[in-house]
């Protein structure tokens, strides 16, 4: 997995307003009630690593580790995080248009990513009881790594949350209710409850490690395109932890002197009956309001109000990007031809940066000839795909011109 | 994906009577109605290529291209073959028990390897048109392979394979077929096509390369381990492909020079419900009879009836394994143990193989102490897993103490 590393953490630090907080303590959010980033000493880092030292390790997530927070490899709880591919998708994308499979990560999403880091650090801190409020992948992968770790989890989910999620939460030996609401409505029973001291929030951006763990996004997609990065990222955006941890992975990379000052443009991707982030970007905000009637087929993506608004508002208009919102239609039918013509089975919201694209392509956002990312953040596998009816009875002539 | 390298394949090979066959010409069945074995030019290799090589390249299945068949890099159809991780379940299995998570290949299977050889072949090899019968997994890799490389198929399986399957099959681009039948009664619908001149039949072992992509889980295997092999292999047996591959790729690295002559005991597990192999080794005996009235939830290894029945139980047998039945309760204990205690989720298949690891300490034909490797060999998110009913009102005043 991973030998010892020294690591680099020197302090955590508020996202708003810069205060700094102490390392190795449990901590949720600032006394600003914003998301705390964790800072390194890159500049020793600079000295100490390169970009040889770091191919050269095995190809999964622990490559980065003098990036990462665990100071100790005792604390790792690891399921086999490794380096997921880019597969070009030619017909129902484009030439220069590359997939980033998310879905071959432990649990079957990018969620493994965050809530690796953040139990390792439960771990290592002392944690012995989380709570969490999840869309569903979110919660698959915290109830696998806690379950692995020893730590006691309590799952909430919206009623309406993909079976498949709500079953392998409960295998993976997580405590999970459906709940008649929302994940924000979720998410405040559990902020309720770490009020009453009953468990840790393990909720997105409100503790500082799973947006380390899901940075690693950034870092391998800039080590796997050669020390550079893509014309655009079309990241399916609910709570925004992967694109704003990848803008904070550009910038460390850029301080080690590994990349230059070039971006990608970042597009975050919503549905159009939960697009609270594309309605900000749209109207010139810095915050997003509440989205009411939130409804898609892309359970993930259904996020009416996210903590880190501004963080992933920042990070869009900084990098030339924008946020774009998508039909259920629009994602179906780019599922159905990702799977029917190249032969890769996307989830919705992986679905969903394909019809971004092509939306994107079509307003001239971005050219044929841009090199652009599509983050399938999950096996397509877990959600519901159309019956099938065709059957042969083999005791009866078989009409081969009709197979 | 992979660079244009030097091929080393010489000939095809009965794989019971050793006669030779031309290689870069298409190939069903040897003469005496057996499968063929692709050989290489293995003295020449062994000059030209070293280990270092082969760990230096990307961690993927393209490493092994020496050692496999497809001689232009152009007729690579690949969906991203990653190389699979290793995943200790130390408390479901034991200290020295690891799974190598197949679920992590495109399309979610072992079968991806096999497929992908197969269909990058018939591709250049000119096939238009391919058939085959499937548990699901096969046919899935199948589909979504040749839908990429623009090869039309169809694919028959039985009537009660997993929902999932199906549904996969047909979005991925093939035209499946429900038959009231079991694989072997599909497959015979299937050869009846061939026979008409339809289709290319790509049944199991029924053409050469299957088994080579399949082969590389054993280099890969003595990669990861710092080339060496564990004590024991507990595998899946169905068709067999994987375990023939495997103990044909160990002879392979032995020629090479790169491992010595130890082998793994070959643990060849199949379902009390479907155990042609356990019962053919258990008397004696160099092949095995049909096996009437297969039932199992493992729909994987519900094969009546092998091709390379006699294959396996030469391998079986000179590594000093075994072969080994588990019930069907025991399997899903086994899912349930791995899925709670480890947080790993295995496929039904693959839970046999804990069981039948179970089985094989308990009866002491291997100990706590040994290196033991099961291949789980598909993600656990295709199957049924068992439903939850937890609920919570957020409308009415939440009992904490009872979450």
């Amino acid at each position: 997995m991973t030998a010892e590393r020294p690591t680099y953490v020197t302090h955590l630090e508020c996202s708003a307003r810069g205060e700094r907080y102490p390392a190795d303590t449990l901590h949720q959010l600032s006394r600003a009630g914003k998301p705390l980033l964790v800072r390194y000493d890159l500049a020793r880092l600079a000295r100490d690593w390169s970009r040889d030292d770091a191919e050269a390790r095995p190809a999964d997530l622990w490559r980065w580790r003098e990036l990462l927070p665990v100071r100790r490899t005792g604390d790792i709880v690891s399921l086999g995080e490794i380096e997921t591919p880019l597969i070009p998708i030619p017909r129902a994308g484009g030439a220069r248009v590359l997939v980033k499979d998310e879905g071959r990560l432990p649990t079957g999403s990018f969620k493994a990513r965050g809530l690796v880091m953040a139990v390792s650090m439960a771990k290592a801190l002392g944690v012995t009881r989380i709570a969490m409020p999840t869309n569903g992948n979110a919660g698959a992968a915290l109830a696998a790594y806690a379950s692995r770790a020893g730590i006691e989890t309590v799952i909430l989910c919206p009623e309406d949350t993909p079976e498949a999620n709500v079953r392998e939460i409960a295998l993976q030996g997580g405590r999970v209710w459906r709940v008649n609401g929302l994940i924000d409505e979720c998410g405040a029973i559990v902020a309720e409850g770490t009020r009453q001291g009953r468990w840790f929030d393990l909720s997105t951006l409100k503790e500082p490690y799973r947006i380390e763990g899901k940075k690693t996004m950034g870092l391998e997609l800039a080590l796997q395109l050669g020390w550079r990065l893509p014309d655009a990222i079309f990241y399916p955006t609910g709570g925004g932890t992967g694109l704003i941890g990848m803008w904070k992975a550009f910038d460390e990379l850029e301080a080690l002197g590994w990349i230059g000052p070039e971006r990608p443009k970042m597009f975050a991707v919503q549905a159009a009956g939960c697009a609270p982030i594309v309605k900000a970007f749209d109207e010139g905000a810095d915050h997003a309001e509440r989205w009411e009637n939130a409804h898609t087929i892309a359970a993930g993506i259904r996020v009416p109000k996210a903590l880190g608004d501004f963080l992933i508002l920042d990070a869009v208009r900084k990098s030339g990007g924008r946020a774009i919102a998508v039909e259920d239609e629009a994602t179906l039918q780019a599922v159905s031809d990702a799977a029917g013509q190249d032969g890769l089975l996307l989830c919705p919201e992986g679905g969903a940066t394909l019809a971004a694209y092509r939306q994107a392509l079509a307003e001239g956002w971005v050219g044929a000839g841009n090199e652009c990312v599509l983050f399938n953040c999950a096996t397509g596998l877990k959600y519901p795909m159309p019956s099938v009816t065709r059957a042969l009875d083999r005791h009866q002539p078989i009409d081969f011109d009709a197979l």
